[in-house]
């Protein structure tokens, strides 16, 4: 199989994009066209997935790894309280992948596009050392509503959107939280998701805000240890705060306070350092 | 210097981004905020730049590593008639790379984003076992005025838009054609641009348009041969036609013509496959 036929397999596993979606041109030509809807900011987000640096041949089916590629740039968008509107795929493929693998790995990918409404439009195609896919994904959010990482106050309540610390061995197709962040529009002060764990994450978000932080219950999920609820990363739940006089979603597990004080006390303690960072 | 710094670092670099751009917000976030103009398309492209396929370490500097990862996206910003509004760029570096490299690389990347008017939105960064970058491109054109590679008709003029098969080696930084694309719109009828070799890609475009072509001259580089010109690559000019009756601009070269056969003819003879294919 050359470029040319995995392209045409993939635009017609891909489907024809609904008129709704907005793109106007998908798979196949030098760019895709997309006429944005008016009142709407855009939302954009790209994340890598690196065969041996986030996922393995050996322990991941060719469908996980798929869906992984996806949600991780999914979690984002829910996590601006966007809606998914398209994504490019480019994908790089050593010879050591099998056409049964390709496809597998397309399966995983496409079935949670559909599930969440992302169309495929594009994307490049490339011989690799190893697999490595980078996925774009687009979303809109009503203009100004986009949920960021800098609007926590001293006083804010903290939330978690589902128990930590499953990682990806109890949990290999994690939903992007793409409802809950909807409904957090015009609620949450300030929202991210947990990818990196939620020390690191936390950390982040109080960075970005200027404010400190006060945990006094993290929610571990059945089996998983302390530890792990608080740096195992790749949970993909939200992290949010949102003012006190604000009713917080049925869903929401509140696990502390926003402070001004500029520190991350645990249950009274500092906070150490921890989660994942690729550069240290 | 860990993930964090790092970001900060190129955040600096890449300046903030001017209010016309649309991009509300930047790096730094879960994803970046854009907020299209009315009555405008938006375009987006994504190119893979992996090291030992597209470059070495050994033949290309940093910069024009940097360079090249970004050109390939705008190139086909131009095939589409659009200007470029921001980008989002992919990183996997591995360990062996300095941080001498990894500056030069983003000084390539940004001198040409700056002067093309790219903004740098957003992106990520992992480790890996080589170079790869992914840039993803967005660019802005007026509503229904893209140039796609479906609308070559029998009797149209073929052109391109500068001498062919320089290739890298001869043309380490090359220039996107970004104005010569915004003067095509609404006079050409198919344009794309010419990334994998004249004999690839005019067999693209013919097959899009549902066409054939006939090639009466091939304006090779001083120095290239017919075969270089044919199927060397990376010519990153465009590729496009136009009905008779339209005035081409004062920049285009005439290769020949789109004929109703569906085959393409180099001086009377049918062309053989060639160019570039990761896949065969």
């Amino acid at each position: 199989m050359g470029e040319g036929d995995i392209v045409a397999a993939l635009r017609r596993a891909a489907g024809k994009p609904a008129a709704a979606s907005g793109i106007v041109l998908g798979i196949g030509d030098d760019a895709a066209v997309f006429r944005p809807r008016a009142n709407e900011d855009l939302v954009f987000t790209t994340d890598l997935l690196i065969e041996d640096v986030h996922f393995t041949r050996a322990t991941f089916t060719a469908a996980e790894a798929g869906h992984k590629a996806l949600v991780r740039s999914l979690s984002d968008l829910a996590a601006m309280g966007a809606e998914p509107r398209f994504a490019l795929l480019s994908l790089a493929l050593p010879e050591s992948t099998t056409a049964k693998w390709r496809d597998g790995f397309f399966r995983g990918f496409l079935d949670l596009a559909k599930r969440t409404g992302t169309v495929l439009a594009g994307g490049d195609l490339s011989r690799g050392p190893v697999v490595v896919a980078d996925v774009m994904c687009c979303g809109g959010v009503p203009k100004g509503k986009a949920l960021l990482r800098d609007g926590a106050r001293p006083g804010d309540r903290l939330y978690v959107s589902g128990p930590l610390g499953r990682g990806w061995k109890k949990n290999r197709t994690p939903e992007p939280r793409i409802d809950y962040g909807k409904q957090l529009r015009g609620r949450a002060s300030a929202c991210m998701d947990l990818s990196d764990g939620l020390a690191m994450d936390l950390r982040r978000l109080c960075v970005a805000s200027g404010v400190g932080a006060r945990i006094d219950d993290v929610p571990a999920a059945r089996g998983a240890s302390l530890e792990a609820a608080m740096n195992a990363g790749e949970d993909y739940e939200l992290l949010f705060s949102m003012p006190r006089r604000k009713r917080p979603p049925v869903w929401a597990l509140r696990i502390g306070e926003v402070t001004k004080a500029r520190e991350i006390l645990l249950c009274g303690e500092p906070l150490a350092s921890g989660g994942w960072d690729h550069f240290r």
